[in-house]
């Protein structure tokens, strides 16, 4: 086997983690380490062999590393991050603000061409293998409609927002995909679908001593942008319930493409996706991703990228030549 | 909008009247015209407006087309017409005799790298389509198990089989996939399934008169390598019911992997597609890898491509910039 690929990890949530446990499987990448603004003692890593160190200490470890993986949040790091860091490296990212890809992608192709490397941002699901199968479903049925529902999935921002009601003490929010509007999607017969048709919210809190139940859930069920458009049920646990019932972090959906390619003729394409962990699950696709980087550096690819640029064979760890012979 | 890209249709059955009714629903593509070994006159294209020509005329032509779509089959056709055209054009096959994709993949290759063309073989969607679903869930989840069901769907070779029976006046086979081995991948458990427990066969035939029912159904069910594998049906029909109730070529299937990120963490990437026609969803893939290709040769990058070396974003009309904005 060749030189393994040199991965450092940037930030150490649960997608830093996600990440490290990733590298794990597979023989042909070797972490470097994780690079933390915390104080480096004060991370405590998932494998007592992986090491730890300031992120000042990234610019000293430039020849020590293959591709960076941005782990941090798409509010305020990756937007200073990404095209800070992409002067000295290539990377991932998972910038996941949808409305602000084209000027995240600006910034960083600028400081990544002036500096030969590349950097793929917002990998993931959804930006990412979501994405990719929206591309492929309008290129292969002109004639359709694209459908993509998220869930049943625990969401972050949801969960937060419901934190925040007076007299809520712990809580989180699933979103959960309608099995009717999903029926009527693969039927073919390209329903027109409103926000309250395609998914429902689920809330599970934990009230603080003496909040008043109905009042929690008025508060949710009609907070504006986050519930005020769907079908939101609340429902009250203890604290026990919550650790014990709510701590995984599963997620997934669908992306769907319902098209015509002659009279009466229907075509359906159907993506999906059952997450027993988000962070996991968007860390491997992260992993692999940084694979196809370092490959597309070494072939003199520099830039940004995003996941419409990477063909596919180059984040499989196999050559081309297996693939066509194994995989095609 | 730029020129369009010009293509060319050699050879005219199911899958070329998929492709010239396709290139239709494609503003950005033009027909030049179908190139057939038959005498053009004989040939009665599905829109009056489209051009017939001799194949022989094509060497005169290759001013005039950016990609030809070969649409022929893979075991007499492809081996020899593939090769020999990308001499002179940058073309779009698909092969799909999984076993002899290396060496028809190299043949390709030589010419094409000779000649300064691009030649994508083994376009469509097994091979094609599943094989990508089939490299993702390898390099996302590396630990895990792939799974690949076909169907419910017609297959041609089954029904050719059926109809060299001796008795037989007519019939089709459906490959159906058993619900029951699916829901066991779905849910992690990454079973051993034998070829049996996959799938099922369907055989529908029409008896010649005075044909013995008992006598064809016994050589159905025990036709090495095609059934008796299988748990097969054989269902006798009359000559009207098979023209009005088979006479489409729906099919589809699934590629599932299902795999593991951490001790107890199940992840399950499913792609499915479900088919009202499988020649003009074939062609419909051949068409978009056409655009892709043509932008390939463009780039300078030239030789036999496979899907795997295509990056999602060449497929769509749209720009890169249109692609971050609209649909990453």
């Amino acid at each position: 086997m060749a030189n393994p690929i040199r991965i450092g990890i940037v930030g150490y949530g649960n997608l830093g983690r996600g990440v490290e446990a990733c590298i794990g499987l597979n023989p042909d990448l070797q972490l470097v380490g994780v690079f933390t603004r915390r104080s480096p003692e004060s991370v405590i890593p998932l494998h007592a062999h992986t090491a730890v160190f300031a992120l000042d200490e990234l610019s000293t470890r430039t020849t020590e590393i293959d591709v960076l993986i941005l782990c941090g949040g798409s509010k305020n790091d990756l937007p200073e991050q990404s095209p800070q860091l992409a002067a000295q490296f290539s990377l991932v990212d998972s910038f996941d603000t949808h409305a602000r890809i084209p000027e995240h992608f600006d910034a960083v192709d600028a400081t990544a061409r002036a500096s030969a490397t590349t950097a793929l941002i917002s990998a993931g699901w959804d930006p990412g293998l979501f994405s990719i199968n929206r591309v492929f479903g309008e290129a292969l049925l002109p004639d359709g409609a694209s459908y993509t529902f998220w869930g049943r999935g625990l969401s972050q921002g949801h969960s937060d927002a419901i934190r925040r009601v007076p007299g809520v003490a712990g809580g989180v929010q699933y979103t959960v995909p309608s099995d009717a509007a999903i029926a009527a999607v693969r039927s073919g017969s390209r329903p027109e679908l409103t926000t309250r048709q395609k998914h429902t919210r689920e809330c599970f809190v934990v009230l603080e001593p003496g909040a008043d139940a109905d009042a929690v859930r008025t508060a949710i069920i009609t907070m504006p942008h986050y519930f005020d458009d769907y079908d939101t049920t609340v429902t009250v646990i203890d604290a026990e319930t919550l650790a014990r019932d709510h701590a995984a972090m599963p997620h997934g959906g669908f992306v769907i493409r319902s098209g015509t390619t002659s009279a009466g003729t229907d075509q359906v394409i159907e993506y999906s996706l059952a997450l027993g962990s988000n962070p996991e699950f968007t860390a491997s696709v992260l992993v692999a991703y940084a694979r196809a980087v370092h490959r597309m550096n070494q072939q003199g690819q520099f830039g940004a990228k995003t996941v419409f640029d990477v063909p596919p064979g180059l984040l499989s760890p196999k050559s081309a030549a297996e693939l066509r012979a194994e995989l095609l």
